[in-house]
């Protein structure tokens, strides 16, 4: 069984992680990329408008995929744990090549959907091909450890940000968004700290991260991909039980990615 | 002739950049620092106030000073080039042991003495023991590459930093001050970006950087030391037309340093 392949035999599809206020009609580079991953003219997407509170969240991606030339995109609006057990809404589930989370609050997102049918249905459907895209909110859920929430700032303190149980499409990367718009690196360094199994990626608003089954990052967007590397890292007081100290920290690998660079989890090599 | 020494065979005095803001009275761990290291009840301390505009600062400095035990502390108030070639100011710079230099605006600072016999004279006794110090702005001048402003932000874009002439007392350094207070990463690592041969340190508020004649920094005070360490560093786009462009730079190396932690300049190793 080679990376990316699950016990079936089947590729896995494409992890896309978008750091929000991507570009929908101007120029919506990643939103018609993700179409096109998904079969093109032949791409049938679920919407899941969960973490959003806005009815029109939905329908408006709904509009947006199908303007990109997919051949079906439709609403799953889980908006309680009770709807995650809807056998309709799962059937859909079964049928679609993509599935995309929408913004809005992660930690909405998650406690409505995780741990209930939909969240496995999306998993176990994703090892044998399904692609997921997520924005903002959907983004920041997709990995075994998700980032709820946390202060700004560039440098890590104790106690910058807060975790809680994402997805689990990944347990290699925990992922920030609207990162350099709202100064999360700092949060993205303690996170990883805490978790140093996991690579941080830090996504810009309008870039995505396209995540091919053998683990490899492709940038793709007008912002930055912030990368971060604790392979060789030491850190002293993260249990300082002062919540403000600033952490001793070294040995971080940091990569700044743009439009055209990648990086591969496996290796933890960048390309420019 | 081994590190740290001059062709004279004299070893050279601390530079110890501060990342403005050092407590004075309640916690002076820094100035007193200092002082320890200036001869201590011996100390002669030089205060050069010049990037200030307020006339108080000098005198506030000579009182800490004294306070904290030096012998003498004198105000040379350099507030033009024509001041800089005065012989009686440059006579009290061949007899102290320490040089302070205030916070206040670097270019002002640059402007004024950059190039004049006071610059000569502090350097050549730099090589020869004498002790420099300075806060903010007068941290900053320190390095033969000084950053002269630029834009807040964590993650680096083309044309963030503006570099200027600094007073050359290490070429093996760029500074920045009030480094997490006014989020100075992304411009400190737009200046490395751009002066790869030279490691980048950032200095919260109060906390010092005590780099003796072997390139060996100490940490001390109540904030963190960032350090960017572009050995392994390469780039894309620094020459990209777009000044907001953000930057593709791969392998930089992110250490986070507290008190009782260390960074050899020589080796580039940091201790924890």
């Amino acid at each position: 069984m080679s990376a990316g392949q699950s016990s079936k035999g089947t590729t896995r599809g494409y992890v896309v992680p978008i750091g929000g206020g991507e570009s929908r009609r101007r120029n919506p580079t990643i939103l018609r990329r993700f179409v096109e991953i998904c079969g093109d003219s032949a791409a049938h997407i679920a919407v899941i408008p969960t973490a959003s509170k806005r009815a029109d969240t939905g329908p408006r991606y709904e509009r947006v995929f199908r303007d990109l030339g997919a051949e079906t995109a439709t609403v799953l609006p889980f908006k309680s744990r009770s709807e995650c057990y809807d056998e309709r809404n799962l059937a859909v589930l079964e049928e679609v090549s993509g599935v995309f989370m929408t913004g809005g609050n992660q930690v909405r997102l998650s406690s409505i959907i995780g741990d209930t049918p939909v969240a496995t249905r999306i998993r176990t459907r994703h090892l044998e091909g399904l692609h997921v895209a997520g924005t903002s909110a959907g983004a920041a859920i997709m990995p075994e450890h998700m980032i709820a929430g946390g202060e700004s700032g560039s440098i890590p303190r104790v106690d910058m940000v807060e975790m809680a149980h994402g997805l689990g499409l990944t347990d290699r990367l925990v992922i920030d968004q609207h990162f350099r718009q709202r100064e999360r690196l700092g949060r993205l360094l303690a996170a990883v700290a805490a978790n140093p199994t996991a690579v941080g990626i830090g996504l810009d608003e309008d870039t995505g991260a396209f995540i091919d089954a053998n683990d490899l990052i492709e940038v793709v967007g007008s912002g930055g991909v912030t990368v971060v590397d604790p392979t060789d890292m030491e850190h002293a007081n993260l249990d300082d039980e002062d919540d403000d100290a600033p952490i001793s920290l070294i040995g971080l690998r940091l990569h700044f990615l743009i439009e055209g660079g990648a990086y591969d989890i496996t290796t933890r090599t960048p390309y420019l």
